[in-house]
């Protein structure tokens, strides 16, 4: 069993505000996060997956196949969006990095199951002294 | 003469859209990037300005200085902000990289001479693949 | 359950040497380290934890208050100082990058249980080739 | 117990070609990988290992010790070299990514356990958005 | 007069040997780097280029443009390639970061003044410790 | 003309510390840098050199020598040393990182011209956030 890792990016804008709260609420907890015209990040996507290597090509997955799947399925529809606004897969939640992550990895796990291999982690970095893990439920 | 360099990141939203143009023509030239409702990056500055050795401190400037003048007048107003339409002082040009460096160079020249040195060169990174280099007039 | 992780950064001076030891013993099992008069390092500090989400937050922890409490019991008291002279929590041990990291561990795991959430790894990289990380005891 | 990291590097050529297919099945599965001329790349190590920290020291190895394994056992073997053709200990098998990290772990394995600790894991790097993790049988 | 520039990559084979001399005067210059059986690198190119910015988009440059002219002329040739022996324009020069940088410069000249700016500096990285600047003749 | 550049590094220990002022006045120049007890970092340093291709070798300098004269002349004295008090070439002036720069650049000129190329630039960093530039008189 050997663990592969395939970094994409994306940039998009989000804005962390809840709209239950009053406007001071939302200054206190999320600060500058919260600006109403939105503010962006340069997203770095770490994809690990695990599987048993194939003897015929000494693969556990075909990383083409993988980066194909993985810029299908999220990057097309993270890469240079709103995060709040235009992801259908992010709807109802705060796009904070950690539910960001974690809508990732219920967004490819039924696609990595296809590579005959097994989602084991998503790494989502927002900036490089910020990132979150998800290794699932 | 030494040329010294400070880094500092701001992390923001916009879009590139030319209201004079078609949406066709926008998408055409500007692609992902005219989005109507933003994207965003973490942008990185670096800010090289050059001078004489101080003798009694062995610094061309003093970096202290230096990082708090480009934080009050360039980091806190484009900070978790976005570019189209918070900061004074990039109104009514597109905020392409380019621009954003020009107009990060004339905010900041004249606060740059406060110091006894000189600014020599402005250079954003609005991706690790992309960077903007300014050196004045 | 997600793992979020915050980078921080500190400079200072150490040497490794064991005073029970000759010079000989110390230079062979040290070698440059051991140099009387001290050398340094820019350490950086990525201290993870792990938590469940906050539905009105979209937060495993606030990342504003996670690097405040670093910032205040650990970076405040490494960053520009000597290891083996200035550090009340890191006294009557060698100042290696594992006990540092192991004294970073005991110092943060009280105050990270204020913010709602365990701490679950102290990552210290002493150059870019050089890390330790520690999970507890 | 703590478990330290040490980078090393190798430059190195290869090519994913399997003799059993077709020339169009190879291109199919490896793509640009399959050149019969070979390409190459600057291939990136980390090599963790856990282990005890030794009271007189503060190490839980000595990373000279550890780099001098490594080198001596694996860089010199593999740097500036063509994994195809080259390796002893990489014959018979398709020189992926998987594959020289298992073959890595095996050559190491024996090594390190003369320093006092245990082999955890090697990450090898092929490029900045690729990399294959291997923690053993 | 801004200066942009678009970082692009590439993995390559190559050795460094020259015909006219003995083995043992090959191995004394180019050491490692004289394997019969090649070694190779993961290049970072960064293609640098001067222009008037365009008032209505913002833009010195296109970048997509920029990108794919590259990508065309110097990637899709370079890729996954042997560099002594796959490419058209590094024919008769030993392949060393100097003459690859320079093949690459008069490679693009042409056709970077097609998006109406200037060709100015072509940096290529061997590796993260080594890189050769080219500014034309 | 091509420019050539090699990567090295030292990790010191410094203070910024004027005898001739009051200690208020250090601290109030230098701040977290006149810690009595030293602080430190890891040091990198790009020396740049410029000069023709030798058809025979396609290099403008052969970087084994490049980098040994750079170790034997400069690193063997800055690693794991002390700038204010180990190293004889940074003698009587404060160890900024403007006057190490200047000094590595006095120390090296002589010998670069030995290799057949002249020294163009140093550049050194301090820390990720600041480095110096210094292209000679």
């Amino acid at each position: 069993m050997v663990y592969i890792t395939r970094r994409e990016q994306f940039n998009a804008a989000h804005k962390l505000y809840n709209p239950k709260w009053s406007e001071e609420r939302n200054n206190e907890i999320f600060g500058k996060c919260a600006n109403p015209n939105w503010h962006g990040h340069n997203y770095h996507l770490y994809v690990t997956v695990k599987g048993e290597i194939n003897p015929d090509t000494g693969y556990s997955v075909n990383l083409k196949e993988l980066s194909a799947i993985i810029r299908k399925h999220i990057i097309d529809k993270l890469d240079h969006k709103n995060l709040n606004l235009d992801v259908d897969f992010i709807k109802n939640v705060m796009p904070s990095t950690e539910n960001v992550a974690i809508a990732i990895w219920n967004e490819l796990t039924p696609h990595i199951g296809t590579l005959g291999c097994q989602l084991h982690c998503i790494k989502l970095y927002e900036t490089e002294n910020n990132y979150v893990e998800y290794f699932g439920g």
